[in-house]
């Protein structure tokens, strides 16, 4: 069970958006503006809420988030953006707080406009029933296809006293987040009752999502309504920095982030791409996301089939130049390639066999150079098909 | 059944590279030098065959093509580069041809070393069923999980006579070709008996890949084998232009590109991602290209889902500008979407229904500028999963 952050409340009902009659709406309130930084999808389709998010981002405080399931609301022109609107008025009057300052965020199905009108219906619900420890209801009301809701914590000791983090999350589907500040149907919501100033926050945050959000794929396909936010309270009263919050905030970030590929739609494995002896840390990464992304790659996994030709090829259409004759290839540990060359059937076997694993590495050493970058990915198998080609009916 | 080419004769036997036994090599030979224009997989990771095609290519000549299934011969370092010397050489001598002028190309699994001396025990029984009339045996020995061989046909008339064209081709995985001057595991084989000079030869043959086989897609891995290779017998003693040759040629390469996504590894549909509206044929190709290896839309494709968000989301995720407000989609041409906004339920069951098609094509018109591309992909379902999650086992 998530625990609390000094200066929040949550709250989540049914508001009849998704057909199930699960609970789609969460509320997450913090009882004074509270220091607010967000990065959002940089999908060139952005959906309404996000439109309206960024608009309202830039002031820096905000009292609330709202998050509805069941309807992104994008693509949905500006009745669409009305409806983002309308809804976080409707929460707005309830907290005596300024539209201004509530953040909408949505995720479901592109196209159909979000029913502003059944969410102000709740507003007065869900304002009363709002707890400081409700944060897994919140967490619930946000999941689509997760199989489980996302939570993640951690505290940092400074000097006067102990500073909470409370970071809870979305997946699992059309995850291939590219989020920069204003950059989700990755949800992220950040919780602190650390002081800190905006700019400091943002400083933080955007390290912090690159190195984790924006290092993971489940599918390749970044989301129109992808959003990062965290927001600040300060009730702590203790102040921190970028660099004393940005260690706990990329823990924080990687253990949401990892939650998201381990529930990836269908996902059996997570296996972490990590590629290194290259120029740079650019160059690394483009590798390793050609090699997550590959579709051979990832039915391979689902296979778990140690086919080192498959990840080779995909390194060598990255587009990043390396010599093929200097490569080694490692699968959970076990060295299968090198310089370029195969180790032999009995050192693919064992590696095929720790393949079975939920959770493996597969390192790619391409050179003797500095740059390094690891991509969380995940298998691609019946599962996943299932899920996606049966989604909207 | 497969036309002859004046000037060239066919070959195939079964020399046990393949465990099941089917013929594994063909011989495509000229009766005397044929000019000669190459593309080679633009990967990094370049096949042994690859590799030595690419030193012969620049000579202009050939006598012959040289091709095995069951083992890519790639990543196999200098063994493999010394393996498929040897297996040219050994055909070469049959031939009392030089070497240099026999081109090797081999399609299969990565990482096995191709037996060459099994090529050589063979090579006497391959040159002595040569015959002008056995381009169908070739065909069918370059397949891997191909279920057809591919053959395409077409006939130049000029004032002086006719000229014919044949094509052979295998897809049908790792199928996202990207084959430059000296780019394949497709492989193409293109016969003429066209006079024409290489350089020509050559301006025809780059745009016709361009817009056939560099506009496929059947999983987004572009292969270490790709190769695209045209031979020009001059045996009809009838000299053409890359004016003259190019638009048959671009037809011939064209169904055989179809062929390949037709007879993708589990394809059901084939489908055309038409994009238009663009200020350049860049835009569009890369906004096509997003579209058609996007998992979510190549599964909404399976499911028959008319589901135009994750067109819209992949489009608005190539990094192309565009105003999604003014966008346009139509499937198999019933229009769903008109400036950014769905069409309502109607249109959408309408397309629906169409979709179940085992050819159609989705258009998306994002604008009024002259650029427009057209690729071909393919949907993904679970036989996808199964010929490449079980391929090496």
């Amino acid at each position: 069970m998530a625990g609390s952050v000094r200066g929040f409340r949550f709250g989540a009902v049914s508001a009849g958006i998704r057909k199930d009659g699960r609970i789609d709406v969460a509320l997450a309130v913090a009882d004074r503006p509270a220091v607010v930084a967000g990065l959002v999808t940089r999908n060139l389709v952005k959906a309404a809420p996000i439109l309206v998010a960024s608009e309202r981002l830039p002031a820096g405080l905000a009292r609330a988030v709202l998050v509805n399931s069941g309807c992104a609301n994008a693509c949905t022109g500006e009745p669409g953006l009305a409806a983002a609107r309308q809804a976080t008025e409707a929460i707005a009057r309830e907290l005596d707080a300024s539209p201004e300052q509530v953040l909408p965020a949505s995720t479901g199905v592109i196209g159909a406009l979000l029913p502003a009108e059944k969410i102000a219906a709740k507003a007065k619900e869900l304002v009363a029933g709002l707890s400081a420890d409700r944060a897994d209801d919140f967490a619930l009301a946000i999941c689509t296809t997760d199989r489980w809701p996302k939570v993640a914590e951690a505290t940092i000791e400074t000097p006067n006293g102990k500073v909470a983090l409370l970071g809870i999350a979305k997946g699992a589907g059309m995850i291939h987040p590219d989020v920069g500040p204003p950059h989700a149907t990755m949800l992220v919501f950040l919780f602190t009752d650390a002081r800190i100033e905006r700019a400091e926050l943002e400083r933080a945050l955007v390290p912090a999502a690159d190195h984790s959000f924006n290092a993971i794929s489940v599918d390749g396909d970044t989301s129109t309504n992808d959003f990062v936010v965290a927001l600040a309270s300060g009730a702590s009263d203790i102040a921190v920095s970028a660099a004393e919050l940005g260690p706990a905030l990329l823990d924080v970030c990687k253990q949401l982030a990892r939650s998201m590929v381990v529930d990836g739609e269908g996902a059996e494995h997570a296996v972490d791409i990590a590629v290194r002896g290259l120029p740079s840390e650019a160059d690394a990464r483009r590798v390793a996301h050609t090699v997550a992304t590959s579709l051979l790659v990832k039915t391979a996994l689902f296979g778990r089939d140690a086919n080192w030709g498959r990840l080779l090829a995909a390194a060598g259409r990255s587009g990043v130049a390396f010599d093929p004759s200097r490569a080694s290839i490692s699968i959970a540990g076990v060295e299968i390639v090198r310089n370029g060359l195969t180790l032999g059937a009995a050192a693919e076997a064992e590696a095929q066999k720790l393949m079975s694993a939920s959770a493996f590495a597969v390192e790619l050493v391409l050179g003797s150079g500095p740059g390094a970058f690891t991509y969380l990915t995940s298998d691609l198998g019946h599962s996943y098909v299932d899920v996606n080609a049966g989604y909207r009916s």
